[in-house]
């Protein structure tokens, strides 16, 4: 099951991604354009980023007018408050602020900066400022994109959404998954022996966001143009998977 | 300089390590096996396990003598209090604990549970329990690996030793890097652009941590004897890295 050699590609030529562009027609003539047949052990992997673009999930900030909580957050945390409101609009709850930096807790469950709002390779209108928010649901826009893929092919390819997100103890990003179709995400090797026919230590595996780490590297930050991974080589056990499997619930959490 | 495809694949064959063999013999016959010449743009992932087992950092439970601080902490998370001793031996600090969970930082500086001390794909000696410790000093160990293939080959790989690290906020552990040598850890995007000519919003990037998590998809957790992987087609920008580079200090720790 765990397979012995995966290839992960870039696509080449994506375009800029307009709201109501579809993605999988996007993918497919990239799919063409690379001369790959997609396989049964194929995983798509794409930037959250143009996952948001083609739902139109842009909000403009002169639009927004910030509630005096916003303010007052933005003033502790030196950013700009119609930015802090839309933070505040996605999330459940602040888990850490100081100057420079806004940790929350996304109405989807994931712990991360800024609700994972931002401006980088987001294209003005009419030149107002504009930020994108994360997809409304990015599990069903992962079985969305991978039904459509399926019917136009006939392979149904598991499909991830990742994105940038940074961790607790650490310093950089690493490419995370915040959408999941056709795959498990977590890997139970509870039961599983060891070499020596003992318990093994880990007994979970994050498989969905060691997928999205590897494709991170081949998608690179934006400027490149490269939002879409293939993955050739993982052909996932069961398919009935989602995102949620990766989140760890309030009573099982100490660092928020 | 982000690459447009990796390969990464298991090297076959690597026997169960014993304490002082060298790791770079064992490596560079599986590349043989595998009919695979080294490449500059290669990087060689090597698990923590096999990396301590040759260091023969091994540590025999009967033999060790709890403090009352290990017995009292043993007991409140339902650990043998000899194991917690070497893990408080290990440590610099417990960053929490609850029944059944105890998370400290590493005197190496890694957030982790139970000081990355296990005992599966550990083999009894003589019937007593062992359990392996982290390298001491796994960047020197990455760099000596290095330096034995360079020597040996003529090419000097990008090494990295992982280990399987879970996470705050997610279920399942993912590879994590614990120790590099030829590569630059974390990639500094300050002052580069957007597809607009903005700065982007991700900074930094961990990228031998995204590297980490790739070889563990192919690497499994052990049972299937593969703890070394090949990823193929990552030339590193700049070749003096370390693993600190992606540890936080205090001052930057909001989660301690």
């Amino acid at each position: 099951m765990t397979p012995r050699r995966i290839e992960t590609l870039a696509l080449p030529g994506i375009p800029l991604v307009q709201p109501g562009d579809d993605l999988s027609d996007l993918i497919l003539a990239a799919l063409d354009r690379t001369d790959v047949t997609l396989r049964r052990d194929d995983v798509i992997v794409v930037a959250q980023k143009i996952v948001s673009k083609a739902e139109g999930r842009y909000a403009t900030l002169s639009d927004v007018a910030p509630s005096a909580e916003a303010e007052a957050l933005g003033a502790e945390v030196d950013k700009d408050p119609r930015l802090v409101e839309l933070i505040l609009g996605e999330s459940s709850r602040v888990v850490r602020h100081r100057p420079g930096l806004l940790i929350v807790e996304h109405r989807l469950g994931f712990v991360l900066a800024n609700a994972g709002i931002d401006a980088s390779n987001v294209e003005p209108a009419n030149g107002a400022e504009r930020v994108l928010l994360l997809p409304e649901d990015p599990d069903r826009s992962c079985r969305r994109l991978r039904d459509a893929i399926a019917t136009a092919t006939g392979t149904a390819p598991a499909v991830i959404i990742n994105d940038s997100i940074g961790r607790a103890w650490r310093h950089g990003t690493v490419g995370t998954a915040i959408g999941v179709a056709g795959l498990r995400s977590l890997l139970d090797l509870r039961g599983e022996k060891d070499l020596f026919g003992r318990a093994l230590r880990v007994s979970t595996v994050g498989l969905a966001d060691e997928l999205a780490a590897a494709a991170s590297v081949v998608q690179g930050e934006g400027a490149e143009g490269t939002p879409v991974a293939l993955i050739r080589g993982f052909a996932p056990e069961a398919e009935d998977g989602s995102v949620g499997e990766l989140l760890r619930g309030e009573n099982e959490d100490l660092f928020r």
